[in-house]
């Protein structure tokens, strides 16, 4: 999946970045501590989204990349990445460049907001790993990269559905990944823009312990009936990560779904409420 | 709580009624095969439910009256409960007769599309186990009084959740218990009543399954932001009940919330978005 390229001459790291292993099929990825580096978040996104096996496939706010590296492991697709910031879409570029993956994975620089497809060009599937937090005054980090990846200052909760819910295809799936405390709001937001919740999943620190995440699905144009799979819990009592969170995170276990129950919804499109 | 009344007459059994345990304080509640008998649904949403020490509590949907038999374990509140079918109001009426509860516990037969109360008069906290599945042609029980249990015949989720929003007071809390299924539908018509969800815990059969089961609390004029607490599970890996279920379940862990977090959201009241 991840074909070597010995020959071709590997891009350069700028000061500060360093590469780092993706911990699957030998994938490498550029972050840089001053700028961004990816979470446990966006790994368990990539792990969670339903994917087809071929089509295209679109991540927002995709930072330095680590959701479409991640996802071409798991599809044939075209996958695409739309990044609002120079510095990171740069960042993303270079890693696509270095695992040698330029010709299935593009990397964009631009808006959510603006950007549009004709229906026919409309993607199968969305991800997207959106800033959590609302902007209030007083609590932006003076470092804008990073309060660029954890305020809405770029893009708002509803942008974000906004745009999902316009770049997605009738029957096509939207994945994503934000704070419990959000979930009425993001729920609110996902129908507001035809994206039907279909697959939840919360994610504990430790059992026994509140979810800090959330992984959702919705269907375009899906008919409502939500699945509430089994929690992730992350660290055991020990206070390593369980075995499960590890199957994930070295993608032994790729798709986080509940085995029990495989479903087809496509089936469902245009038969929404 | 539930002070022995030796003296007085207890009422009588209808044919194949019985009287059980309900394994609480001493507590009896009259059921019937054929008519209504409790699930663990119940239980759970009067454990689940935050209840004010004292004031006004009522209970929709109430069935044979368990949520408003269990909730006078926790609460000197006066409790009240409403029950469309006169067969099970009459039921809940003699079970609150005979456990002697007959001075804070009233039994209302009426429909709760048209019970109102004056502003003044508003409940500090309202429970309900509505009906959970969409009235769908074909699929009623013959049973009259089990299919309205289970099927939306005599009111829908938001035909409850108005009832809710009616009837309690601001910064007053409603608690439902519901299908996991149908969990877009209900925060969507919690919040269009003026009820936010704040809390939400998830009931999985076993660790490993999906969750078949959603307690919800909302605040009344809250401003967003919801827990997520721990999953509870119902069966262990040998089969028997958990643990914590049986806690729960016996009363001896009464509020089915997270220890490490309590919170007073009280003091929202009017800050709603």
């Amino acid at each position: 999946m991840t074909p070597d390229s010995p020959h071709a001459p590997k891009p350069g790291l700028l000061p500060g970045e360093r590469l780092d292993d993706l911990l699957t099929d030998q994938l490498k990825i550029i972050q840089s501590p001053e700028v961004f580096s990816f979470s446990l978040d966006a790994v368990l996104l990539a792990r969670f989204a339903t994917v087809p096996p071929r089509g295209r496939v679109l991540d927002l706010c995709t930072g330095n990349g680590v959701v479409p590296l991640l996802l071409s492991t798991r599809t044939a697709a075209a996958i695409e990445g739309i990044e609002l910031q120079p510095r990171l879409a740069d960042m993303a570029r270079r890693s696509v460049e270095w695992n040698g993956l330029g010709d299935r994975l593009t990397i964009r620089e631009g808006d959510l907001r603006a950007f549009a497809v004709a229906p026919p060009d409309a993607y199968d599937a969305v991800t997207v790993n959106p800033p959590y937090l609302p902007v209030k005054s007083g609590d932006i980090k003076s470092n804008v990269h990073i309060a660029m990846a954890r305020h809405e200052i770029g893009c708002t909760l509803d942008d974000v559905a906004a745009a999902c819910g316009r770049l997605v295809r009738s029957g096509g799936r939207v994945a994503m990944v934000h704070r419990p405390a959000r979930l009425a709001d993001i729920m609110e937001a996902l129908r507001r823009h035809g994206l039907e919740p279909k697959r939840m999943r919360f994610v504990h620190p430790r059992a026994g312990a509140e979810a800090n995440m959330v992984l959702i699905e919705a269907l375009r144009d899906g008919r409502p009936e939500l699945r509430l799979l089994p929690p992730l819990i992350v660290y055991g009592e020990d206070g390593a990560y369980t075995e499960e969170l590890l199957d994930v995170f070295y993608g032994r276990r790729r798709e986080l779904i509940d085995a029990n129950a495989p479903s087809d919804d496509d089936a469902e499109r245009g038969t929404g409420t």
